[in-house]
């Protein structure tokens, strides 16, 4: 295949990760030892920014060690993010005239969309499109989302550094609830709305080091309020202190989510509905059954930008993914996702290509394998998929106190 | 005065920090070179384990300077705590009969006691009481609590870990918000029922970064629902995403909490008053009032024990404080708190020794210079007070991923 010379463009969609700028670096690293990419540009707040022409010129990042270091460990989407999908070609002709366009005007020859499967959608109908175009432009998508629910791709870049943050952090909070002698209950809420890979990451401290989250509920397991407290009660008569965790896509068998609660009813000062949250509900339903003390915490925001207590494992792999989609793209391949595929033996990962129509709006559940048959916890065979996913530190630099970020101009 | 040769005693009590186990090392490594102290006990559980005598030997930890380190990062009380005051001793004599037995049966002629204004209180009890005994010990308290509210002191042990964590979360959180162009409001909500002090810390990223809290809202000064919709108005004229620090211990002039609603009446499933908490509270005001995008973060537990994100100047200090609680000790100090005096000039610390029954129960507010005029936001003399807090990071040691943390047979 004829090497395709010309320009590239990049941009970030759907939740930020703690290393998705890892990504970014990656695809700067790539694209500047490509042979093939002469400037890359990066799109502002993604496929939105794209069609407004929001572009910035990332070439003067192409060398700079320094600065891409310290990306590599900045939250959050660097470029801006958007959740805008494209509409089917043939339902909005006008939108692909306008990409075709701003394609030609900068000479892009190679897009590269970091996202979920989303993202996903968008790199498949692009493909489509300029598959058999006049104009040769090739494009990648490259997998981030801390939820780990992508399909054909081993984990996803984000998850490792999400799954790391939250495994110390439980095993932070079951120290500190280990710290009185009064019965007590802790409930704690992880992000995963369909898929409970965050919250099976709570299991990490407890086998290794026999401090962490008691028990653990996914949303893969229809949730039961009778028999919650029942696992509550059971572990309160060996210890007096159990730490739960919960995923917030915990449903009822009658599809209702936990986080709604189990009646309805309960409304705000304004009169609106409360969505008070999985754990705050939970939290209720102990006071009223069992009585004891009881406290929520919801991890919320910072599972997903905590990049200070990010994985190097996870960053090391992100850079490495970003770098391997600038190569495939230049090898001829596009309308596909670069996918980490594991190796047999001592861990370590290979770069695949898989379709992005594959992908796209799909979603990857904790197998049934890696939850115990009483659905209240996690088995042996995910601790051992999930262990050298969170292993490694780097160095940050600090100032003020305060680890520094990049801000892209 | 003759030098006072036995054993010596040390626990915990109050709500644990990420520091609180940097101050057991320094009193065991106090202990271990006074030339006085033969064996040093830890009492499991605070006074209320003591007077079970529930008690370990610690010396084995004499010279043990690996296990040391790991312990001065280790979060949660190591002992164990409890919330127990003592009575007075006019009214239940019994209680000091048995303490005075456990100190005879042990030899302890040392006692040091790691905690906040309630625990300052047993020690003042503690010293009334055995001041003129005819057995000779001495009782000294070591400060201790991330809310920085003891009198006597330029800052507690504890806070600059937690303030760190505050301030890297926030900036993490700033840079999360950021990624949409969408109008939004996130607000966070930090410990602090009565001081400001760990949401004033919110205030250091945005100073030396631009990124973090755009508008504070302390405990000091009463909340007004439609100030603080003007001001997040007037931020999101200027900016699409704005983030909000917010004290969980601020209240209406009326005296109500901001977290128990700003009208009663909501309850849940079990009809039980719901108390969301301040944030989401704020929230759902906003919601109702301004209709934009709005999102609420509690940062709970993780302040006081994310231990993995502590500051080096507070685990330095908090390990200093207690081996200088021992000197203080066996040079005849009795009934009193070791305390930090700021030095004039380049940062460091004094240790002095101030009278317990002068910190017992009292509380040190934000004082109003370190409040701007508007009440939503700090000064630079407040950033200039806290910034020395926050500095320095441990490289830590990690197991399987996670952070080493030691546990005391």
């Amino acid at each position: 295949m004829a090497l395709l010379v010309g320009n590239a463009i990049v941009g970030q969609s759907g939740g930020p990760t703690s290393a998705i700028n890892a990504t970014l670096s990656g695809v700067i690293k790539g694209a500047h030892h490509s042979g093939a990419i002469k400037k890359l540009y990066g799109m502002q707040n993604g496929i939105e920014g794209f069609l407004n022409e929001e572009i910035l010129d990332l070439t003067y990042l192409f060398g700079d060690e320094k600065s891409l270091s310290i990306l590599e460990t900045t939250p959050a989407s660097a470029l801006g993010s958007c959740r805008k999908k494209l509409p089917p070609c043939v339902d909005d002709s006008e939108i692909y005239n306008r990409i075709s366009e701003i394609f030609k005007k900068y000479d892009i020859r190679y897009f590269f969309y970091i996202g979920g499967n989303d993202s996903m959608d968008t790199v498949k109908k692009l493909d489509e499109y300029f598959r058999d175009n006049e104009y040769k432009i090739r494009i990648v998508g490259v997998p981030k989302t801390i939820d780990n629910d992508l399909v054909l791709t081993d984990h996803t870049p984000g998850f490792g550094s999400a799954a790391k943050f939250i495994a110390t952090t439980i095993k932070e909070i079951a120290c500190d609830c280990a710290v009185y002698k009064l019965k007590a209950v802790t409930i704690v809420e992880m992000m995963g709305r369909d898929a409970g890979w965050l919250t099976a990451a709570s299991g990490l401290p407890e086998y290794y080091t026999g401090f962490g989250a008691d028990l653990i509920y996914l949303p893969e397991i229809f949730f039961d309020d009778d028999r919650f407290i029942e696992d509550v009660k059971a572990k309160l008569e060996k210890q007096p202190n159990v730490v739960v965790a919960v995923s917030e896509g915990v449903r009822y068998e009658n599809g209702r989510y936990v986080g709604e609660g189990s009646q309805s009813g309960a409304v705000d000062a304004f009169g609106h509905k409360y969505l008070a949250g999985t754990a705050k509900n939970l939290e209720h339903l102990v006071k009223a059954k069992i009585g004891c003390k009881v406290r929520s915490v919801e991890l919320n925001l910072p599972q997903r930008c905590s990049a200070h207590s990010h994985s190097k494992t996870d960053i090391d792999e992100s850079v490495m993914i970003g770098a391997e989609a600038i190569n495939q793209a230049v090898l001829g391949k596009s309308g596909v996702m670069v996918a980490f595929q594991r190796n047999e033996g001592e861990y370590g990962v290979s770069i695949t290509c898989v379709p992005a129509s594959q992908v796209a709006n799909k979603v990857r559940l904790v197998p049934k394998e890696f939850i115990n048959s009483e659905g209240n916890g996690i088995t042996e065979e995910c601790i051992k998929y999930l262990s050298p996913l969170i292993l490694g530190e780097r160095a940050l630099v600090y100032e003020n106190g305060m680890p520094v970020h990049l801000k892209l101009r």
